[in-house]
């Protein structure tokens, strides 16, 4: 492992933004105004199925105090024939989730936008706009939708060779699955489905744009990737991208949710029309009905192992609702599912199945918790049939370094094995359980990504550093940043200021998804930073006039090494940067990169329940999370991960579902009846961190945001089953579904 | 010359700011707001010169809606006894122009300020601030300031060994002046004033200030520096410079009179302890009180050249008032003076001194104009008593490539033979004159400046180009470097869109200043430009599986050369970008340099006036000028140069002058009273743009913003003494002096 030192790599030193979102002052998307600014409504498709056979906008636009109405016409419009991808967006689809164009395809699509002097006046307007629509009948759950006489929703996608709403097939094999069975002792094979739930950011989404008399706009909104912002609204709008400028606000949260954009190309729209700035911000009503969620799934899993507890194959096939348009995350279900395991024969397939409800958008490892329920619930039961601990079933067939996975990669150094070793010692384990109490464990693996980063390292007069990278910062990546530029300069924490360029002052860098963000700005930040330690040395060597190799940089200071060795005194940092002007001008270094290396992470969880046999309430009463998260470069942004994924998967198994009325409108769009949990419905979320640094990275990072949320859906079910005695295979498992099935 | 084509390099491309700045959607320093954000105002003193015994802002802080009060016990204290420099600013005169501390030094003088939540209630709590005040004898003009008698400003102060309001002296030598007298034939000295006179900006200084609860600051305001503003606002708070992000406006004007700061600090101390964002903004007649002016000044010049007209001997002495604290332009004034001749004998001589008046801020070649007012105007009488065409006595005394001057250099390539020349053959210098008309020539130099600057070169991932810099555009570099970028990569500037980063997001660049913009940001811009033209040659050898070596860069696309010549079709930028990601990542780059070979311009200009002998009113009805501008990459923006230093320069001849009071107050501290010319006031200014490219810059810029203030206030003396057969030796020859002159 390269990491230098541990001075500040591994402390938890202050947050940069904590002093500004405890006081209020941190600038969210809707917190920027302009002078001139208006304000933008969409308006909605009542319709959870219908064509669009026209729209009038003449009386909006008559309404005094409108400024501007935009329809899909105003939209660029790419052709159902020929896919055009923005990074695993199809902007076939994204053109039409951002505007309904053919027809309305769920309740909430945006169907025309109006831009007003004030809100009111906007939302007046909205309604002034008449609509023709032929109201078609809808689909909303994956079986109906799958029926052969089901509602299609695209004529253009076939399945098997005739229309289907199965709009995509993903497969991956290993070996030989019926051979795999053939050799089997102990087969079981289980059916499960779960609910979409919705990522929940506090902040929904939100922009201000200005668009100029010369067509150049300026983007305000937060999301998960500025570049993203800058692309898509470029294609969508057909603005150049060096006429964008987009400007990353501080994210109220996005788990995956704000890898796209809704706002921003109508926003563009309305101020390009009106000419004047415009804003626009969803109500939570909006968000819950038109944004987000991840899918719904159905799935069944069949797991075969031998007597002595080896898996000898395992299958599983998902379907996963992509909402309207196309692109559920199958990838994350059917490659993760199986990936911890050391399984020789595997077959893992995931269909893409659309229906009449908003497109579905990225969840924190998406997809990867529906696999991973199905997979590690069925693993509990072969465990049981085998007579064997669970933990001890998975650690005998856990991934290990070399182990070939069904998705495709050979591991390298893992830290899956120190995971579950880890939950088999720790005193949660063995901890005695009460009445109506059950425990559970559950395994979970992530891809993590790599990709492009851009980074500016910056010293400035006084000998202070500047760091800006180009990714909104959704989990520490600032406070962690800071902390490994001192650790590489040898100075305090606190003279290195990180912060998030916009799209015109960093270069390209992916967005912030994928468990990439830290992976990648550090590797461009260490690069850009042993770029300006040598500058510093030779700015040194210059004023010393002596070689630059004969120079060190040791503790925040250049000295003079080899022969030259205590010639000179040291030069500080700021003793150097006062010179910079005289020795060859300012000091900093960029570098832009498209980075790889970024490996696996896994966790394994063990999660105490107690349930209320009367009311049906399940309540965690402990829970622990085991993960291997490389180098914990902050290790309270990464126990807050830990903690924020398990909460999260709490949720999706033990209360959060959409739920339709008959007309496929959403019943529950409020906080109030969409249930997350809250602080008083958890109990301390226990961490426990396992450092097995990624060798292919300098500092050891590997991606720890996603992984959180794999194993917690399989981890409660398993332990609502070991108090029950009872197993259900579907989520979530709400009290009125317990009680049902208690009194039964 | 090493311009590679004219594709774009001196075309009239579309100014990218235009747009904005028509519509009124440019956002100016005072356009900004931010939620919470409360309201400054300055306490000013109303005394000219007055010891401040004690203040009590007791009442203030409670009166319902402050916020804040802040003194000079709040500003950080540069001792008397220690320069501490930024730039060409001592910090000691810094902290006390921002908020007087022991004594307050002129009427207007910041003596504490306070930040409540509206402008009314700050406005009231500064009546209510007590201070008292032991008040002093004052003195304005630099006769009483140099009198035996005079009251001292600074105790501290020495000049030949007493306590003195001359704060500095500098000296150029050349030659022997005695031995050059004594050669001469012809002796002509004269002694000169002008009036201190105002930069004029249309913008007033305003800032918002947003200090957060853990002291990070962030700044908006219109400078000519946000690393200026950065740097000076940590001196004078105490904050590291990487806890402040200065983020520039759209600047209204600076002219010099934005090269230093006045609200920053103050809002960054208000918004600090209120915890809320704080605005400022001055009034026009704060402006006019508190901020600029240049220097009025006092000089003495004295020349000698032989019967044949070969000047053999220059002396000149300039006092130069600095305002209250020191720091005039007497670099300017003694430097540039006798620079544009060849002369082998010089003696120029500057004085720095203090008085009771808002201290003096950079205008436009600070001090050049009123040193080169003196010489021009003796050149012509020497020219007189030689019988010589007075451009004719010019072009033979001209300095040339190799000319050695009394401020150091020994010329390179310059064109100032070409701008006299040029004026004797223009139909302008033989047209002829009407009654109560007269014609004046002068030439003028400036030292022009390179220094540090940074860019950032980044390539869209749809193939455009976004550039960011770091200097404040005052004079049209956005659209200058669009135009050099496109040359550059054979693309079409509109697909090129330059920006200003801010102090987090480019590196450190010196200030907009010294006609250094365009000369230091097109050479790291040249260079960042370089780099990605290799960067995209390398990609499309890697495309090509060719060594980068036989990729050229033409017409924008990549080509393959050699023996690949046609092998495969050219790359476009576009086609290139898009497949960044899989060739190696981001494309992009950024060069940091401190610029060197910024060479001296010079420029000779044609004035005709005409004068209503009753009024006393001199009209300029013809005005020519003619300069070496190096390389017009932007002709229209050089002529604006061109034309605006002459109109600045004719309101310094003809009408601009502070008044005062007896009491030490400005009396005409508003557009009304202070008379700038306007439009009705100027006929069409003309220009001829002389290109003598500057050898050691890549596309032969020199500096062309200053150069056009230096001889107009000549030009205009020279003519009006040609029309009224008298010369007058003071400015402004205003209305009431003129025919005073006429009646006697």
């Amino acid at each position: 492992m390269n990491v230098i030192s541990n001075k500040w790599i591994g402390q938890r030193t202050i947050r940069p933004d904590g002093a500004d979102k405890v006081t209020g002052r941190a600038a969210y998307a809707a917190d920027t105004n302009m002078p001139g600014m208006i304000w933008g409504k969409v308006l909605r498709s009542p319709h959870a199925h219908a064509k669009i056979l026209a729209i009038d906008t003449s009386k909006a636009e008559k309404l005094p105090g409108v400024k501007a109405v935009v329809t899909a016409k105003d939209v660029v419009e790419f052709p159902l024939d020929k896919s055009v991808m923005l990074g695993i967006q199809d902007m076939r689809w994204m053109c039409r989730n951002v505007m309904a164009r053919e027809k309305a395809l769920f309740h909430g699509h945006p169907v025309a936008a109006v831009a007003a002097i004030s809100e009111e006046i906007a939302a007046e307007a909205c309604k002034l706009i008449e609509v023709q629509y032929e109201v078609l009948p809808h689909v909303i759950e994956i079986d109906d939708a799958l029926k052969p006489d089901a509602p299609i929703l695209h004529d253009f996608l076939q399945f098997d060779g005739k229309p289907s709403n199965i709009a995509g097939k993903l497969e991956h094999k290993l070996g030989d699955i019926e051979e795999g069975f053939a050799k089997a002792d102990v087969i079981i094979e289980r059916s499960f489905d779960t609910r979409p739930v919705h990522q929940g950011y506090i902040e929904p989404h939100a922009c201000l744009v200005s668009v100029s008399g010369d067509g150049k706009a300026t983007i305000w909104s937060s999301s998960q990737g500025q570049f993203m912002v800058r692309a898509m609204t470029a294609l969508l709008t057909g603005i150049p991208q060096s006429d964008i400028r987009a400007i990353p606000a501080e994210i109220g949260g996005g788990f995956g949710g704000k890898t796209i954009i809704y706002l921003e190309p109508v926003a563009v729209l309305l101020s390009k029309k009106s000419g004047r700035p415009v804003k626009m911000a969803m109500s939570r009503e909006e968000v819950f009905r038109a944004s987000g969620p991840t899918s719904g799934s159905k799935s069944t899993v069949k797991i075969g192992a031998t007597k002595d507890g080896k898996i000898v194959a395992g299958q599983g096939t998902f379907y996963l609702q992509a909402g309207a348009l196309p692109g559920s995350p199958i990838r994350g279900a059917a490659g993760c599912a199986f990936a911890p395991y050391d399984i020789p024969n595997v077959l893992s397939t995931g269909f893409d199945v659309v229906s009449n409800r908003s497109k579905v958008a990225a969840y924190r490892a998406p997809g990867a918790p529906i696999g991973a329920y199905a997979v590690e619930c069925v693993l509990d039961e072969v465990a049981e049939a085998l007579k064997m601990d669970p933990l001890e079933f998975r650690l005998k067939n856990a991934a290990r370094q070399g182990t070939k996975a069904a998705h495709g990669p050979v591991y390298p150094v893992i830290g899956f094995v120190d995971t579950i070793e880890a939950a088999l010692a720790h005193p949660h384990y063995q901890a005695p359980l009460g009445q109506f109490q059950g425990r559970g464990v559950a395994s979970g693996f992530w891809f993590n990504a790599g990709g492009e980063s851009s980074a500016q390292v910056n010293i400035t007069e006084d000998g202070n550093v500047v760091v800006t990278t180009g990714h909104p910062d959704i989990g520490g990546s600032r406070a962690s940043i800071a902390n490994i530029t001192a650790e590489l300069l040898g100075i305090d924490y606190k003279r290195v200021s990180v912060l998030i360029g916009d799209t015109a002052t960093i270069g390209y860098s992916n967005l912030t998804g994928g468990s990439r963000v830290l992976f990648a700005s550090a590797m461009v930040v260490t690069q850009s930073t042993e770029k300006v330690v040598k500058t510093l040395c030779e700015r040194a060597a210059k004023i010393w006039k002596i070689d630059p190799d004969a120079v060190v940089w040791e503790d925040g200071e250049a000295r003079p090494a080899g022969e030259n060795a205590g010639k000179f005194p040291a030069l500080s940092l700021a003793q150097i940067a006062a010179k910079a002007s005289e020795t060859g001008g300012p000091i900093g270094a960029g570098v832009q990169l498209n980075t790889t290396g970024a490996e696996g992470g896994f966790a394994t969880h063990v999660c105490d329940v107690e349930v209320d046999p009367d009311l049906g309430i399940v309540r965690v009463v402990r829970y622990t999370s085991f993960q291997d998260v490389g180098r914990a470069v902050h290790p309270s942004y990464v126990e807050g991960q830990m903690q924020g994924g398990a909460a999260q998967g709490i949720g999706w198994a033990l209360s959060e579902e959409y739920l339709y009325d008959k007309n496929g409108k959403v019943d529950n769009a409020s906080f109030l009846d969409y249930r997350m949990p809250v602080c008083s419905d958890l109990p301390m979320l226990d961490t426990v961190m396992i450092e097995v640094p990624n060798p292919k990275h300098p500092q050891g990072v590997r991606g720890v945001g996603e992984v959180p949320l794999v194993p917690p859906l399989a981890a409660v079910a398993n332990a609502v089953a070991n108090a029950l005695g009872k197993r259900f295979y579907s989520l979530p498992m709400s009290p009125p579904r317990i009680a049902e099935a208690m009194d039964g």
